[in-house]
């Protein structure tokens, strides 16, 4: 087993770099502010690539894929083998992710972090599989400290291998919305009731039952008190994995763009384990998923788009994208009025 | 002066067709309706263009240039003289509206609708001034009814000149958000106070001097009560020009991407003059001008962005375009699930 060595994240301050992009902005031929929010994101950009020029550079989605042990007890609303069938869906290039990188031009890998199926060879497949599928958190850690600690570390050293400067971190695992609700409840030490939803699909009766298991699942694992140990315990291997990319690339200063409840829970957990990471992160979009509006409180974020998703994938954050590329558009191309001769606001007439 | 003839707009009512759009994204490889806002915008595409595999071709924004006679009593915060300097900025590219329309292959031209200044011929700019800026609505209509109808039957022409299938109607006019507040009010019958806003960036004092210009402005043109009457009454050249090419466009069924509160002024004007034209509205963005707020309720809108933006020139609709391109990839590119081999939902298994 590979040691476990979280890298710091800096803190991001620099008051003088954070002038000259308000600067900039406020001199370019529109009246100070009238671009709203692409204006700040243009300045958290700067602020994140430390420049007064950012430019997305290969921004890439890595799709991360597992099993969970909890599913047994009926916590989905689809059935387990339609992870491994979105796997390779997602490598025949037919899932929504699929298209929308494709739209955008964002390079797309899908990472096996631990589905119950084994793949063909594929170049666009990295098999970073821990194991086939979480234990059941029910009876037992959702992974060993080992297979958590593996999980983290292979997180990282994807991270760490990017060209680009632009990491979307997408999910598929059936059960999932369970764990990242479990990780939400715990580490926000907020009642399960408020952290969970019908994931991708469940009725009220599933719902109802959704909330039983999760509480039992809360009780057994009662005693886990480090965010490490807690991760352990309600798993997800993608979440792990995912977590554990986010944290290197955050060391890296690269911007983190996060999709919905799932992503989002990664970076949860990444912030517990290293303070900083969610200074990285743009938030694409608040989810339909009811635990994902507590988690954007808890994280402190405002999202750039709502349009009801809960499909997964890294779906928000590619639809969000664009966005990135304009504020960074805005703030590179856009004249200043000196530029342009055109005349800035005049004095109040009265 | 050629005659006024206002094309009928056709309803959209084809359940045949609504219903095979929506068993064809209920099919494809996600829980249904898990793409929430996206699925219904290519449900609307795909109503508009009466078409099962919508695709936008050759999107244009017009950004239509004017200015207000109004101004003179300091309505605005920024010199009049700015809306010509603007037109020339949009013409050399540095304007916000340039950027994002290369980000986004959009084609631009600039419709020099009434600005109080001659330009040099430029193949991207289109003279089609009606006069140079509209007459001050407080001492007389802003337009004549001919000076009105010439501007409709220009943008009428504009559009139907139009080689693609999505059409933004952008604005530049100094003044603009008085002429848009006007219109609100009589045409949505409400109080000045709530149609009112900072346009762009006026202080308290400002804003409580626009209102009393705009309340006795409205005292003045009580009498108007046909929408042409209104329009011709409470003015924008440009805007008279806006609704001409929304009508058009609606009736040749292209879709109408919305941008901000000058742009939705222009669809009430043309939804009154042509009822069915809003039928063909997707509205890009909730402003931070409140009287957009209003307006947008008016029109039973529900906009895909809220970015705080108060700019105009289009931006927001170009913000917004993306999304129309993801939800037309969506429905064209996506896999089924029987295409795919992926299971679909489990029957509730309590």
């Amino acid at each position: 087993m590979t040691a476990l060595i979280i890298p710091a994240v800096p803190l991001i301050a620099n008051v003088e770099l954070e002038n000259e992009l308000a600067h900039k902005l406020d001199n370019k031929t529109k009246p100070q502010g009238s671009l709203g929010r692409l204006e700040s994101l243009a300045l958290q950009l700067g602020m994140i690539l430390e420049t007064t020029t950012p430019t997305i550079v290969n921004p890439e989605i890595y799709v991360f894929a597992a099993d969970h042990g909890l599913t047994k007890h009926g916590t989905s609303a689809f059935p387990s083998a339609v992870t491994a069938q979105m796997v390779q869906n997602f490598l025949n290039g037919g899932a929504a992710i699929n298209v929308l990188a494709r739209q955008h031009h964002i390079g797309l890998k899908v990472v096996d972090a631990g589905v119950n199926a084994n793949f063909e060879p594929n170049k666009n497949l990295l098999d970073r599989k821990v194991r086939m599928g979480s234990r059941d958190a029910l009876t037992e850690p959702a992974m060993t400290p080992e297979e958590c600690q593996t999980a983290l570390n292979y997180g990282m050293s994807i991270a760490e291998n990017m060209a680009g400067n632009l990491l979307i971190v997408g999910e598929m695992g059936i059960g999932n919305t369970s764990a990242a609700s479990l990780l939400l409840a715990k580490l926000g030490n907020l009642p399960i009731a408020t952290c969970i939803g019908r994931g991708t699909g469940l009725d009220d009766l599933g719902l109802a039952n959704k909330q039983a298991i999760l509480s039992q699942v809360l009780a057994r694992h009662d005693a886990a008190k480090s965010p490490f140990d807690i991760l352990a315990a309600l798993g997800g291997l993608e979440i792990a994995m995912m977590a554990g990319a986010l944290i290197k690339a955050a060391s890296l200063r690269k911007v983190l763009l996060i999709d919905g409840f799932i992503a989002s829970s990664a970076l949860l957990v990444a912030e517990k384990l290293a303070p900083n990471t969610a200074q990285f992160a743009i938030f694409a979009h608040k989810s339909a998923e009811a635990g994902h509006i507590e988690m954007l409180k808890l994280l402190n974020a405002n999202p750039l788009l709502e349009m009801d998703l809960r499909l997964g994938e890294g779906s928000g954050a590619a639809l969000a994208y664009p966005l990135l590329v304009s504020a960074c558009a805005i703030m590179n191309e856009m004249a200043s009025f000196s530029e342009a001769g055109v005349s800035e606001k005049t004095a109040p007439a009265h």
